[in-house]
C-alpha cells in the first residue's frame, strides 16, 4: 500500500469523525460603503443573498473607511502589488518604515515590528522573547490564543499556566518560582472567545512585584479602546506596565498584518532572530499605506469608537432584558452561550435564512466542547435598530430553539 | 534584577555579537511601471536617489502589470481594504474562492488552499501532512527553506535529512526505512540561495518505486517555468509525480500568501487542522483578486517567462566569461560566490554606491559561514543592456576587491 493511499484513507476517516464540527466557509462579499451588508453566495436557488454580518473583526469599519481605501489604491498606483521580498532583501518599502513608527507612537514605545499576521506577530516574536534566554520561565493565562500558545510551544521554554484571568493564581505561581530565574507573564486584555477583560492594574503590580517581563495580546482592543485607540492598558492609564504589546492591523484597523511595539533591544531582536519575519515577503506596499491611515485615522476620531461602545451596551442591555446569557458585558465582543454544537449550528442557521444575519456557530477547538457560543459582534456600522432587529431576532430563535433564559443573563 | 533589566542586557549583547551579520534594510519605493527602477532612502546627504533593483523575488515584474494593479484597485473599491475575519469566521471573500479554484486548475491538481504567506503555508500545511499520521517517516533535503524545516519541526514526525539533490543518498535512506511506515518526501524544485533545480524524474521515479508521498515547494518556479507557469515538474511533464505542492503569490506571481494544491483529502484537511491557516485573518480581497489576475496573465503570456529566461542566460555567459563564479547556472537565481561575509558586504556597497545597483549581501544564517552570496535576481523587466552593465559593474568591482576568478566559472 503506498502512502498516498495510507494519506487518502487517513485523513478521509478524520474528516468525518469531523462531522458537525467540519468548518463550512460561507462565501461572502461585504461591500465597500455598505458595511454591514454583504452578499451572500449561499448555493441556494434564487443565487446571491444579501446578509448582514455580525461576525466581522472589522469592529470599527476601517476597512470602508475612505481614507483607508485612497491610501491603498494610490500605493497601488506609486508601487505596485507586491513587495517583491522579505525585509531583509529588497522588501523594505517606505510605508513598511512609516507604520512602524506610527504604531511605535501609538504605543508610546521606542520601536515596532510588523508581520504578515497577527498570528505570525504572536509566534514569531514569542519564540524569540520567552525561547532565546536560558532559563526563561513564562506565566501564560489559560484562554490565550492559540498564536500564542503556538509560539510560547516553539520556543521550548518552561511555561506555567494560570488560571483565565486568576491573578491569585498568577501570584502563587510567581511566589513559588526560583527569585533568580527570568519570568515571562503572557496575558491578553480583551479575550477574544469570551470578550472579558483582564485585571490589568492587578497584572501589572504583579509583574512590579517579581520582576517579571510582560507581553500583552491587545488584538480586539487595539483601535476600539483608550486615548488615540491605544487599547486597554492606556485607556487605564497602565500602559508602561506592559512592555512588550502585540497587535493587529486586520480587526480593528481593517486591513491586514499584526505587528508588536516595545523596547528596542527586544524588538530589535525580534527583527533579527524571528524566522516567521525574516523568511517571509513584506506586507504589499498597499496594505502597509491602508493599515498607517487607519491608524492615523483612529488616532484623531473618536467617533467609530462611540459608536461601536454604544451599540455593545445596547446589545448587553436588550440581551439581559430577554434573558439570553453571554459570557460578558465587559466588551464589544458578545459570546452568547448556546453550550450545545448542534442547537448553536441551528441557531445560526436560522438566523441566516429567517433573518439574512450571519453570526458563525462557535464549536470546539475554537471554545470547549460544552461551551459552544454564537459570538457576536455588533459593529460601529451597525444602527441602532439594527442592534434592536438582531436582539428580537435572536429571541425569537431562542423560544424556537427552546434554549434556556437566564434572570441573571450574564453568565460568568 | 528585573527580568527587563535582564532581557535588555542579553539581547544587546547577543545583537552586538551579530556584528557585521546584523541586519540592516535599504528603505526602497519601487516605482509601478518603472521597474526595476525604485528610489532608495539612503539617509545620504542629497537624500533620495534611483537605483535598479537586481535582488527582487517578483521575477517576472507581475507586481507592476497593469491587469494586477486594476484588479487591486477594484477590489478595494468594491469589498474594501481587509477580509474582517479568518476564513471560517466572516472572512472567505468571492476571491479566495475563485483563486484556489485557478491554483488547482494550474496544477492540475483537485484542490487548493490560500495562506497569508509562503512561510505559513510550509509551516502549516507539513505540521498537518507530517505530523497527524502515526509514524510517518520524513525525508527532507539538506538545503528546504526554514519554513519547511520549521513545519517539520513543528510536526514533531521523525525526520531524515539527505544530501542536497542527492538521489543516491535518499534512495539509501529509503531501503533501510521500514517498508510499512508512511513515508513523505519534501524537497523544492528551485533552490533559493542556490539557484539549481532538483533531478524531480529520478525524485519521483524514488517515489513511485517506494510509495512515498511526496511535497514540493515551487515557490522560486511558478509562474516562471513550465506550460502556463506551472513550475519544474510541470516543465518535466511529471508534474503529477508529485502528490502536494507548495507555491508563492509572492515571487512570480507579484502579490502577497502563499499556498498548496493537492488531492482533495489533504487539502482538506490542512484546511480543517492547521492552526496557522485557522486562527489568521484570511488575505485582504484586493490581494487575492490581484493575484487571481497575475495567474490568469501568467496562464496565457509566455513573455515575461522568456525575457526572464533570455536575461538568466544572458547574464550566465557574462560572468563566466569574467571569470566570476556563481552556483549553478540552471535557474534564473544568480548566486555570485564571494564565500567571505565583508568582501561581500563589501561588494553589495560598492555596487549600491558606484553602480547605483542594489544586490542584498546574503550572510549567514541564510548560507553557511564562508558561503556568503551575492544573490542576483535579474527580471524580467530588466533590458539587454541592464544585464550587460551589471555584468561590467560587477567584474570592475571583482578587481577592485582582489575576490578569486574562476575559469570554469560555474562553482559546483
Amino acid at each position: 500500500m503506498t502512502t498516498m493511499t495510507q494519506h487518502l484513507d487517513f485523513f478521509t476517516a478524520e474528516l468525518e469523525q469531523l462531522g458537525q464540527a467540519k468548518r463550512s466557509f460561507l462565501e461572502i462579499g461585504r461591500r465597500a460603503g455598505r458595511f454591514p451588508s454583504a452578499t451572500a453566495r449561499t448555493g441556494a436557488p434564487g443565487g446571491d443573498r444579501e446578509i448582514s454580518v455580525w461576525c466581522s473583526n472589522d469592529y470599527l469599519g476601517m476597512g470602508q473607511n475612505p481614507s483607508v481605501l485612497e491610501a491603498m489604491k494610490n500605493t497601488v498606483d506609486a508601487f505596485g502589488a507586491g513587495s517583491g521580498g522579505s525585509r531583509n532583501i529588497g522588501g523594505t518599502n517606505y510605508y513598511h518604515v512609516l507604520l512602524e513608527q506610527e504604531l511605535a507612537a501609538l504605543h508610546q514605545k521606542e520601536a515596532a515590528l510588523i508581520f504578515s499576521s497577527g498570528y505570525t506577530a504572536n509566534d514569531g516574536a514569542l519564540t524569540v522573547l520567552a525561547g532565546r534566554m536560558p532559563g526563561t520561565l513564562v506565566f501564560s493565562d489559560a484562554l490565550n490564543h492559540a498564536s500564542i500558545i503556538d509560539g510560547l510551544r516553539h520556543s521550548g521554554a518552561e511555561k506555567l499556566i494560570f488560571r483565565h484571568n486568576d491573578t491569585a493564581h498568577l501570584e502563587e505561581l510567581l511566589a513559588a518560582a526560583d527569585p533568580e530565574r527570568p519570568k515571562l507573564i503572557v496575558l491578553e486584555s480583551v479575550y477574544s472567545m469570551s470578550g472579558d477583560v483582564a485585571p490589568l492594574a492587578e497584572f501589572a503590580e504583579l509583574a512590579r512585584r517579581y520582576g517579571a517581563t510582560t507581553f500583552i495580546d491587545e488584538v480586539h482592543a487595539v483601535g476600539m479602546y483608550g486615548p488615540e485607540g491605544a487599547g486597554i492598558a492606556a485607556r487605564e492609564g497602565i500602559a508602561d506596565g506592559f512592555d512588550v504589546v502585540m497587535g493587529t492591523l486586520a480587526k480593528g484597523f481593517g486591513t491586514a498584518g499584526g505587528y508588536i511595539a516595545g523596547p528596542a533591544a527586544l524588538v530589535e531582536a525580534v527583527r533579527s532572530f524571528s524566522r516567521p519575519f525574516i523568511f517571509t515577503t513584506s506586507l504589499p506596499p498597499a496594505m502597509a499605506a491602508g493599515a498607517l491611515a487607519a491608524v492615523q485615522h483612529l488616532r484623531s476620531s473618536d467617533t467609530e469608537r462611540e459608536r461601536l461602545a454604544a451599540n455593545a451596551r445596547l446589545l448587553h442591555r436588550l440581551l439581559n432584558g430577554h434573558g439570553i446569557p453571554f459570557v460578558s458585558p465587559q466588551s464589544h465582543i458578545v459570546s452568547v452561550l448556546v453550550r450545545d454544537d448542534l442547537q448553536c449550528q441551528r441557531a445560526s442557521a436560522l438566523l441566516l435564512d429567517r433573518h439574512g444575519i450571519y453570526v458563525q456557530a462557535i464549536n470546539a477547538p475554537s471554545v470547549r466542547a460544552g461551551e459552544e457560543i454564537l459570538r457576536v459582534a455588533p459593529s460601529a456600522t451597525h444602527t441602532t435598530s439594527d442592534v434592536e432587529k438582531f436582539a428580537e431576532a435572536l429571541d425569537g430563535i431562542w423560544t424556537e430553539l427552546g434554549l434556556p433564559r437566564e434572570p441573571a443573563a450574564v453568565a460568568r
